[in-house]
């Protein structure tokens, strides 16, 4: 490389400065910029430049990234600077709705900004490491062209062009967290009124999780096809496990509403005549709107 | 070894016939029984003694092995054969509830039968296989004496000695993959909104799921020590990030009911007070009964 790349980051929230500091320890020349300049102190001791208003901060680099507290904060920032923009890449890291990203990158367009939507999968402590996953989704050229440099702060995943694609795989990805969470913890809850500690159940549950990979692999597949042949177990049979739980959790005393919700779904896509089919048939009804 | 571990398996449905292949597989003189003796054929065919009747088939070997199709029918199968089964190992690997398993106990208790009640994490054609997991609840003794023997069918964990485990480990861990399953769908049915295939979606799912088990690794230490520490994202950022699910979820026009359902159980859990604590607070939530 003749020029070593440069970045400039915007908003240094916890999230903010653990990007900043990620690209500094990756030898990468960092200009920050935030509404209070106090929350700079520790990058610049570690040779961050502190730019002295966001304009000057966007032009110190070929590559921006943004990270505020939400897509308004972003567009109130961002509107004037238009014109400082043009011709660099702006990095969005920024948590928000998919019609936000959009919107962003329509505005983006006016201004002949390459714009790169992302999503970032990780804790601020795990930022710069294996442990982070960040997903971006815009133009393939402006990702490849800044891959090197983004890479400082985790392993980065392409998406696709469409720039709702980040905030779509973020939450949907988190909705995963979320279920297994929860699905965890309802069974942790379970277990619990006959004496067994989660710390019993986690090994267990984490083992079990990762066999259930191999289902969502194969109903991926199914999904696509459309097609729901039960190789494993049928809906049917689903569905009278799902009673067992619905009982053990009432004759127990747990909270008995996750597993009543999924019994429920299960009998709307049975009454829709997939009993026979693999639990891949339920994503007809997760595919229809709430009623 | 002085003589080789031999056993009986009771109830040849597909299940059954997979547990009788996988201890002839493994070498161990098997002795099988089915109220319809047909079933039999593929077994016997393989070195399997077919008997003439349960009575028969339960004297034939010191440790013997149900599967029927629910604990009614081990009810009715075995009551009559109480003084055969006296002085020898009973596993019921029959799917049912924590409270037959109990009852089912205290009946062999008073007839000097070992018993242990037993759940099998594996679809019949992984049986056999190291993709089979097998939990069991019982004496220690019972389940040391035959370990060797019951290993045959796949990886054997001893839950505890008290008979209602296997059930209740069995049904946790069930909901732990609807809970992944459900979650997943709903984010293929969100990303196939946006033209994303799930087979797409699906590795980095996958991956993510990967990830989540070090929070529930986490989490069950902060459950068992009933303290919430926030030291990744507080319920107040889930709550905020569950209201992306939700949005995203009505706006592309997929069922919002899943993350809806999220949203209020976090409701609760800040409305107690737990908004800055972990989502390992959630766990006082499921222990509730529903109201």
């Amino acid at each position: 490389m003749d020029t070593p790349k440069t970045v400039t980051v915007l908003g240094l929230g916890l999230m903010g400065q653990a990007l900043a500091a990620a690209f500094l320890a990756s030898g990468t020349p960092t200009t920050v910029w935030n509404r209070t300049p106090s929350k700079a102190a520790p990058l610049t001791a570690d040779g961050a430049v502190l730019a002295p208003t966001a304009a000057r901060a966007v032009t110190a680099a070929p590559l921006v990234v943004v990270c505020l507290t939400d897509h308004d904060a972003v567009r109130e920032l961002l509107a004037p600077l238009a014109d400082s923009l043009r011709g660099r890449t702006l990095v969005n890291l920024t948590s928000g709705h998919s019609d936000g990203a959009r919107a962003l990158a329509r505005w983006a367009g006016e201004h002949d900004i390459a714009y790169l939507d992302g999503a970032i999968m990780a804790i601020p402590t795990a930022i710069g490491t294996e442990h982070a996953s960040l997903l971006y989704a815009g133009p393939q050229d402006a990702f490849d062209a800044h891959h090197a440099t983004l890479a400082a702060l985790g392993p980065a995943t392409h998406l696709g062009t469409d720039h709702a694609l980040a905030s779509l795989y973020d939450v949907a990805l988190l909705g995963v967290m979320w279920g297994a969470l929860n699905s965890f913890l309802h069974g942790a809850a379970l277990l619990e009124t006959a004496g067994v500690k989660a710390t019993a159940f986690a090994p267990l549950a984490n083992a079990w999780a990762g066999s259930v990979t191999e289902f969502v692999t194969a109903y991926a597949e199914q999904i696509d096809t459309g097609t729901y042949p039960a190789h494993d177990a049928t809906l049917d049979t689903h569905r009278a496990t799902l009673d067992h739980l619905v009982h053990e959790s009432e004759a127990t005393g747990v909270n008995a509403e996750l597993p009543r919700f999924v019994r429920a779904l299960t009998d709307r896509a049975i009454a829709a005549g997939h009993g026979a089919d693999s639990y891949a048939a339920m994503i007809e009804q997760f595919r229809k709107p709430t009623t």
